[in-house]
Parts: C-alpha cells; structure tokens; sequence
C-alpha cells in the first residue's frame, strides 16, 4: 500500500476511535475527499515576512493547495487547499486572560497532528488557556469550507461550512453549517443548522429548520456538501487558477495602507480604500471596499458596496448588497441579493453568523440591528432581526421566532462590539500615521515558499519534511 | 548596514584574506556583481524526485534564483543565479578509488560556506578522496558562468566562464575563460585563456593568445565579463523569463525515456529523440537532438543537428552546426557558425574544452579528430587538431601551433574516451529496456520547491533558513 493510502488509514482508525459512541465511521468522508492526483497536483505555500514569527516544520504528510503563516507544525496530516494563517498567534510574553494573568514562555504555535482539513480555515489563535503555547489540533476531520477560529479540537469530526468559535472541543460532531461558540465541549454531537453562542453572562441559540437548511447547504452518505451556497462556491473555484499558474502577477491597484494578498481573486470594477485587508482567497468582483474594512478568507464580495470599517468575517457572502458603515457579517453569512432583489443594510448591523439572505424581493434593514436566520422577503425580518436597542432592553430571556436569547442583552452588546473593535484594530482599519499597524499593513509584501510534493515512488504524493525558521 | 550588505562584505574579507599574496582585492567584483534588488527579485528552486537523496540546507544567505538538487548545505553565503546540482553526488558505501578504496560513512553532501557564486554551474560529485562526503566550496568567489565540475575549493576567485574540473584547489585565483584539470593546485595563479589538463600520464596545454581572446571574452577591472560570448548569453536572457513566471508549463514533445527539464528553453522546430538530457537552463532552438544526446547546463544548441550520443558539456554552445555520432563538446566552447559559414562536425570528434570556432567561412573537421583553441578558417584546422589516430601515435611529446602535449598520446585518448562512455551512461543514453538508468530518466518529473526572501525589514533579501529532508 502506498504512503498516501497508510495516510488516510491512520487518519480514518484515529477519528474514528475518537467518535466510537456516535458510531460514527469516517471511512467515507476520507475515501470521497481524499483524491489522489489532486493531491499530487496542488503545491502549498508558506508565507515570509518580517512581522511575523516564522517557523514551519511538517513531515509525513500531505499539503497540497494550502497556505501558511506564522508558526505551524504538521505531522502525519493531509492539509488540503486549507488555509492555516497564524499572523494572530500570541507571542511569548503575551498575557492570557484566566483565573490567573499566564505569561506565555514562547510563541504560540498551530500543531495539527493525525489529522485531515480539507478546504479548512484554521485562523487566529487559541482560546484555550490550558495550552496557551500551543494552538492544537488533533485526531480530526474538518470538510469542506469548516472554519477552525481559535479553536482547540481532540478527535473531532467538523461537517462541510461548521465553524467553531474560541472553544475547546473533545470527540464532538459538529454538524454541517452549524456554528458554536461555547467554550468547551466534551463527547456532544451538534446538529447541522445550529446557532449558539453560550458564556457565563448569556446564550444565542437558533437551529435552522431542516428541510428549509437543505436547499442551501446539505450533506450526502459520506459528508459531501451539496446545495446552492456550495454550487455557488464550487463555479467559482476556475477563477481561482491563474493565481496559482502565474508567478508574479501585476499587483493590484490600492492604497499602501492596504494589503491585497495575491491568492485573492479581484474582478470587475473593483475600488480598495485605505486599510484595507483582502486576505487569500477572497474573491471581489465589482466591489467597493470602504476605508478600512476587510473581506478575510473565502468571502465573496460581488456588485456590492461596503462602507468604511465593515468586517466580512471568513467565508462571509455579500451579493448585489449596500453595507452601511460599521456592519459585520459574520462566517459563512451568505447575503444573497440579486439584481431586483437587492439587499440594504444600515450602519452598525450584526449579521449573525451563518446567517442566510436569499430574497425574492430587495431587503432594507435598518441601522443597529442584530440578524440572524433565514430571511426571504422583507416580512421574514421581523422574525429574525431586532435593533440593537430593544435588545440592550433584555434582562432576562426572549424568544423571537425559532430564536432563543437569555442573558443581558446589553452585556452581548457590549462583549460582540468590543470583539468587532478588536477585529478592525487586528486587521489594521485603524492605521493613522504609523500608528495601530495590523494585517492590512503587515501582510504586504509576503513572499510565498512554494511547496511541492515527491510526484513519483514509494511517497508519491507525500511531502518531503521541511522545516523553515528565521 | 543591513544584514545583506554584512554578508558580502564577510565573503570579501574571508576571499581576500586567502588571496592576500597575490593582492587581488575582490572588493571590486563583489559591490559590482551584488545588486541588491535583483537579489530580492529572483526565486531559488530546489528539486524533488524519488530518485535522488534529499537533504537541503542553508542558512544566513542569498540564493536568488538559484537552482538546488540533492543533498546541499549553504551557510553565510550568496549563491546567484546558479545551479547546485546535486544528482551524481557519491552515496553511502561507494567507494572512491584512492591508494586504498575507502567506502564513504554517508551519502556525499554538496557544502558551500562563506562564498560568492555567481551563475555558476556547480555539478558531479568531488574528486578529493580527503573529503570524499564532502564536496566543499569555502572562501571562495566565482564568477559570470564559472564551472564547479568535481572540485573542492577553499579561499579561490574564478574568473567569467572558468572551469575547474575534478580538481582540489587551494587559494588560487583562476583566471577567465581558463579551463584547468590538473589534480591539486595550491597558491596559484592561473593566467587567462589557459587550457590545462594534467595528471601523471600526460600533459595538454594551450594558452589563448590575449588580444584574440578579448574579442570573445574578457574582463574590466571589476572582473565584470564583455566580449561576444558574453554578448551572446546575456542577448538571449529574456528569452528564460516565462519559465520563471509560469507555475505549469505545458511539457515539451519528447519520448518518455527522456527528459527536458521545465527550466530549459526550448524554441523553434526543436526534436528530441530517445534517451535525451535537457537540462535546466539549457537553450534549444530549431535544434536536432539525436538519441542519447545531452544539451547540459547553460548550453545553446541553436539551429544545429546533433546525430546519436553526442555530449554538449556544461556551458557548450553549437549555432549552425551539424554534429557527427559520438561528438564531444567541451565546457564552454563556443561553435559560434553561421547561416553562411556552417560547421560540420565528423563522428567520433572531440572539441576541447573552452575551444572557440568564429568561421568566416564554412569548416569541416573529418571524423575522429581532437580539435583546440581558435578557428576562424578552415587553414586554421591544421594547427588546431589532430586525427585521434596520429595522437595515438605520440609517445613522447608533441607541438602543434601553441598546444603542446606531453605523455603518451594513447593514455591520454583511453582516458578521455572512458570518461565520455562514463558521461553518457550516467546521463542515461544507454538506457535500455530498464537497465542502465541515468539523467535522462531520473530527472523526469521533477517537482521544486521555490524558496523566497525576506522582502522587507532587517533580513530583507536574506533567506530564511530552510532544511528539507525525506
């Protein structure tokens, strides 16, 4: 048996020992995704620069399309067309918050060990404080368009579109196209379509109905997404090509406080502002990106406009929209306008995570609200939105539609913007002069190590062991 | 200063240390050679294949487009626009015929520390049975299409398209278009033009009259090259570009027994017949490569024919040519014919190295002949060749023109036809129904990995270390 083979074996009996109670076989997913001459086909790359920590090491293992940042360590992983960006990994001497003030002994590092990503975003670094130095992950299978954000996970299996959100999972299934973010999960089979946020101070929870879910994103027998919010994904995946067939390609046309990575794809009649970040993989086509707003990655940015400081969180979609200043649309939020059906949102919406807008008719919302859910015409957003106003009114619980809130609600006002506040200082939309530099200024002028697997013998399709330090 | 600058200005005072009685300065030659920019520009490469030991190494240096293949370590270095190929280094348990036969501890390693090499060729495995793991490159500077063939070097200059050949060298300054065979040298200096083979058998000499040779190459006082060779090569520069810009080039048209590396440019109605080697670098166009032929690093074989097992040696260049069976192009030389003033080359010939041919009209050398220095006219032929059969004859001494040879003339034909049958069977001429693999096998189906610099910072245009292992 081949290299590559004994890969995915291991890889397969490891997971599935993990998710024995479940009796959940991974076999099929890993046989399905694992496509050999793909594998052969697709070089990875690791980025240089001068303002991030660079270490790289990886052996046994398979990382064809995917691109590195930062410190990262693989071993006896298939990382396929994933993105494993570390420009947000603590540094040693950075504090974590915990019961105690930790000071990290040396610079947090992404390990991803007996694991397969595919089409994976593993981003930001780890909430979790048992293992501040190291941002693991473990003995898991992420499909296809998953987001990994500051997520520690042991013996998981994530469905196609999953995110996991600041959190610590162990042997959980986590459904496709749900989020969580709930702190820690041991042994918990999330459904798919489920929403929820939970901390000490209050809990979010919305769960998509199922049938009304399938028409966007499914899953076949082995885990495949179908639907079309992936037909959507997947008929674009040809514009990406030329970015990986050329070597230098002509840059394109922003402000020097602005970073346009050069695996994004940017079409049209398409206008960057200052501080701006357009990370890999981010695909604009006549889009207009307002002073420091950002579109990360996997998002699609398309006859749209975007005021000043809007964030587009990874994978977001924003279709035929109007973005008022300050909005945030959240993973895998898939805005889906269209040409007489366009949609308006108003300065300082939240759009929740994982939120669908697929309109029949043109949408407005109005400024300062929170959406979530499933919105079609303009009398769906009675039952899946409310101002950030009334909100801030809630002591105690609410329930609108399928949604359930309880907590303050000013409190999840208040830790949801200080998060935004502390996206748009990360990703540099509040450059002035020098000052407050973030990814849109450091994550110019990466140059990218070009990876390349063995293409004939015995570790066909295996990577050689390289390790890449300062 | 920057890091980059420290770098060069280390290698000078190391190079001018070991060269310090003869007062050459390398100063000069390094602030010229060393543009900055351009050193940020370019990419290196370093080849994987299932066929060849992996092992790469370096740190604290510049590789700029630069091309690696099997085990290499580079250390405070700058290494420009070369090739470090790596495929007939010795491996573990061959033995290296000396007064003992010494089987190697491990796989022989190309090292290169604290040197300057400048689009040179460095290739075969060492020749010094006092380091026989090692093939070592130390204080030393090379310059514009120098030839490292199988020769340790420590605290050396080699001028613009030298060739040292299977030798151990130890502070010697060797100068340009000088090509030197002669075992062990120590403090020497070599003066330019000189074409130099001895051992303990015979002796071949030839030295290019100066003022003739400055037409076809010479140096300023910066021991920058000029003259039409070097016109020539730097002429047909642009022409390397695309296969620099482009991830996946579609592959030329050649037998599945041969390879033409994706680093090679090939033009024009350019055939490629079985068990052929092209390597990287090497430029044909309109060009006949007839079974087992080989076109080597830096050659140009340009409308020109070569018949079955022809040798083209590093740097050789054949323009309006046809070439007989079996021929042997030295390193370097330059058949620079024309559409009107053809060379016709008869079976079984061997150019030497660094032979210049400029014709004025067209020349023809009958079969089996030896063939020196410069020929412009076909009256020059005779006192620039011999019939390998009159050479057989020479027991003692013989002069022609300004080549005279020492030894017995049958030795030194024995000799030479030994290594070229040697030549031909590692480059896989001889290839046969899976027996008696070489080059033009192995070499296939190369992937590289591309290495890149720091782009910007305090490290800017230094590499980050690397080490790539199985």
């Amino acid at each position: 048996m081949n290299q590559l083979q004994q890969l995915a074996d291991r890889i397969i009996s490891r997971v599935n020992v993990n998710l024995d109670e479940f009796g959940f076989d991974t076999e099929p997913f890993v046989t399905h995704a694992l496509d050999h001459e793909k594998m052969l086909k697709f070089y990875a790359f690791y980025g240089i620069t001068s303002h991030h920590p660079i270490y790289f090491h990886f052996k046994n293992s398979n990382i064809a399309g995917s691109y590195f940042l930062g410190k990262c360590y693989v071993g006896r992983s298939a990382i396929y067309k994933s993105d494993i960006r570390g420009d947000e990994l603590k540094r040693k001497g950075d504090k974590i918050r915990s019961t105690k003030e930790i000071p990290l002994v040396e610079d947090e590092m992404i390990t991803i060990r007996d694991s397969l990503l595919y089409k994976t975003l593993v981003h930001s670094n780890s909430h979790n404080p048992e293992s501040p130095e190291e941002f693991g992950i473990r003995n898991t299978i992420s499909s296809h368009y998953a987001n990994i954000h500051g997520s520690t996970l042991e013996g998981c299996f994530l469905g196609p579109f999953a995110t996991v959100d600041l959190m610590n999972l162990h042997s959980c299934i986590v459904g496709d196209f749900s989020y969580i973010q709930v702190g820690e999960l041991f042994h918990r089979k999330i459904e798919p379509g489920t929403i929820w946020i939970r901390n000490q101070h209050f809990e979010f929870k919305f769960k998509y109905d199922t049938t009304a879910l399938d028409y966007f994103v499914g899953v076949n027998d082995a885990f495949q997404p179908r639907g079309i919010m992936y037909d959507f994904v997947k008929n674009r995946e040809a514009d990406y090509e030329r970015l990986f067939e050329v070597m230098n390609l002509e840059p394109v046309e922003a402000p020097f406080t602005s970073a346009v990575n050069r695996y994004a794809v940017i079409q049209g009649d398409t206008h960057i502002g200052e501080n701006v970040l357009v990370a890999q993989r981010a695909f604009l086509e006549n889009a207009e990106m307002g002073e420091g707003s950002n579109a990360q990655e996997n998002t699609y940015i398309i006859n749209s406009r975007l005021a000043d400081m809007c964030i587009t969180a990874h994978g977001g979609k924003i279709i035929h929209a109007d973005v008022g200043q300050g909005c945030f649309v959240g993973f895998n939020a898939f805005l889906n306008g269209k040409e007489t059906a366009r949609i308006q949102l108003g300065e300082g919406c939240i759009i929740m995570p994982h939120t669908i807008m697929d309109p029949e008719e043109p949408i407005h919302i109005a400024g300062d609200h929170l959406i979530w859910g499933l919105i079609r015409t303009q009398a769906d957003v009675k039952t899946h939105a409310i101002s950030l106003d009334d909100l801030a009114e809630v002591r105690d619980s609410l329930t609108i539609g399928k949604m359930t809130f309880n907590g303050k609600g000013s409190v999840f006002i208040e830790t949801f913007k200080n998060r935004l506040q502390n996206i748009l200082l990360l990703n540099g939309a509040l450059y002035n002069n020098g000052e407050k530099r973030g990814h849109a200024q450091d994550d110019q002028n990466i140059s990218f190590n070009i990876i390349q697997p063995y293409r004939t013998g015995e570790l066909e399709g295996l990577y050689p062991s390289i390790r890449i330090k300062p």
